[in-house]
């Protein structure tokens, strides 16, 4: 099956509503990100908040619009806390995202992403070996780099998305989204972005707050992906490396406008 | 009851005593914002630490110039080794300052920041919800964002002065600061300090350092937010959006001379 | 005895294997300076992975390259965690390498390094007050920050390099590094740096990256040494102050040749 293109006026669409409505995202992600993935939500106009403690992790799920599960620096009380938030969210009818960071290669992730799968989360969002891993067609990467092209891992994202109900993103070079039955396809980016930490977890991040749109998920979906590949490839025009590509991106996802995605 | 605006000359010689006397400033913080708090305390001239085990922060509160207690990320292991921290901080005479993230909307927060107000805090730096939640006013902003004006809390950052001996810093697009009787506005800054994470957190790490300088702390707390918000507006001047923001107000505090701000 | 000066082709070849080789670090450092240290070793070519869970360090230790472990923000599960790595890594023989930030001023920390110091790290950067109170011959600094010149513990250096089998370098306006007996000595750098938190903390993880090359420890370490202050001497003939510095920083070193190192 050929992946389709997202339409440049769904991602604009998607970006209009990330700015109107300023979708109120509860992280709770690994140590290395929290800055990056905070201001990448707040350069696209939506609000990021990091709670932790297993007590308000529960109180504050029911208070966001979505909820983000990132297991890049998974420990045994943040997986409880994260458990808690799951499980609030989902009362409140609220998304949750998960981003696999290095399942597939760690035991104790590995087995804490495979038990919250089945707590029906909206989108997941990773690279070709985490979705591999997941789908449980392969032993994952090496650390938290792929082995696997995004696009080797197109029918593993479709089976997961199929018996999670989730809208699964592989990210990579091109990236590919699908809700079991279509693939769209996101090109762009460049690979300077994986010279700085964090750009895959951000986009994790905006693919929650984009969950919490009305809307078709697919979609929406597609285009978090779309909005940070424009920023990205925008960013490497003007930028001299890694350092100054991180003030570019976030300044080009500020500025980023809808006529120009469209 | 008009406020009153600080002076140049009383906002530039804290600036010249931070250069001076280089504070060590002990940043007990969330997870979100130590590496930009830290790197405004540097840029000012003063020294951050960030130590975090129950045993060491006793140990350490008592060799560092301040405390400063952020309950942005709270854990209840966190909670305790705050406690023991501030403990030793008033054994030892030394100041310590209270950023209350998101009290007001999350219980255990909320429940641990009122328990440590009895214990002296030399200032309290918050937004308009915040303010007001402290004060017993009211229930608390949407996560870390203000639902009310800093103006609309100058009673309640009163009231907050006069119960606890603190000077109280409500901030917002004016800043307000009040010990209880006198209140000092400070104008300036800008809505893009919004959207960066962690200007108003680095600026209670900032009031923290002036609080380990002599003179009037009243004084000394309106000059951080002045310090604060004269970097902010020449960095608007010069930046493209949020992400070479950052670079450019640790550029702006580091280049802040007394004169200027005199 | 007058130590050498790193030969400039010494420190390209090191360049060189990090771009070839793009070993992996599992970095258990401080809160502070996660993203900075992870950003530097991808600007280097090298990978970087943040791994904290006790059960995960064990296993992740045998996969990853190189280990760091860092004190500057230790408790007491991270302490246990970081002893469970330790000793994957010496069963896998890989190197661990010690950073041993604020030793000598905290009792906790203090203990801790001294315990692990027999368990053979490869190697060990610190400041000169770090290293004095490592090496036994003082009681350690203000907080992080050091009350020696890096030469006046040259000594020092030597000694715990003879007694612990590692190389050791001692960080300031000359870095200085030494297998106990040749001492190498390394200049450049700026003042600029001891401005932007982390940039010690994230040379230690380029050293960890550069044991896990095949060859001449001591040039290895001393050669990231001189990556480093190459990268940033050349920084600061751009940036405007310690925030674009860093931008600047990240981008030079990804910039970085080996013929202009030779």
């Amino acid at each position: 099956m050929q992946p389709d293109l997202l339409s440049g006026p769904q991602a604009a669409d998607t970006l209009q509503q990330l700015h109107s409505r300023a979708p109120l995202v509860h992280c709770m992600t690994n140590d290395v990100v929290q800055a990056f993935s905070a201001n990448v939500l707040l350069a696209l106009g939506a609000s990021p908040a990091m709670v932790t403690d297993a007590g308000e992790t529960r109180q504050f799920a029911a208070i966001a619009d979505a909820l983000l599960i990132n297991t890049g620096t998974l420990t045994r009380p943040q997986a409880q806390a994260m458990m808690a938030a799951i499980e609030a969210a989902r009362q409140a009818a609220k998304p949750w995202v998960l981003d696999p960071v290095a399942v597939g290669a760690l035991h104790f992730r590995s087995e804490f992403a495979r038990q919250i799968l089945a707590l029906a989360p909206a989108a997941i969002r990773g690279n070709g070996s985490e979705i591999l891993a997941l789908a449980g067609l392969s032993g994952g990467g090496r650390g938290v780099d792929t082995m696997e092209s995004a696009s080797a891992a197109i029918p593993a994202a479709r089976a997961l998305a199929r018996q999670t109900g989730a809208v699964v993103a592989v990210t990579g070079e091109t990236d590919y989204v699908t809700d079991g039955e279509r693939v769209l396809a996101v090109p762009g980016g460049d690979i300077l972005m994986t010279r700085v930490v964090g750009t895959g977890c951000a986009l994790s991040a905006v693919v929650a707050a984009c969950c919490a749109l009305p809307g078709n998920r697919l979609e929406h979906v597609a285009a978090a992906c779309r909005i940070m590949s424009a920023a990205g490839s925008q960013a490497v025009t003007t930028c001299r490396g890694p350092g100054s590509f991180v003030a570019d991106f976030l300044d080009a996802l500020y500025q980023l406008d809808a006529r120009t995605l469209a």
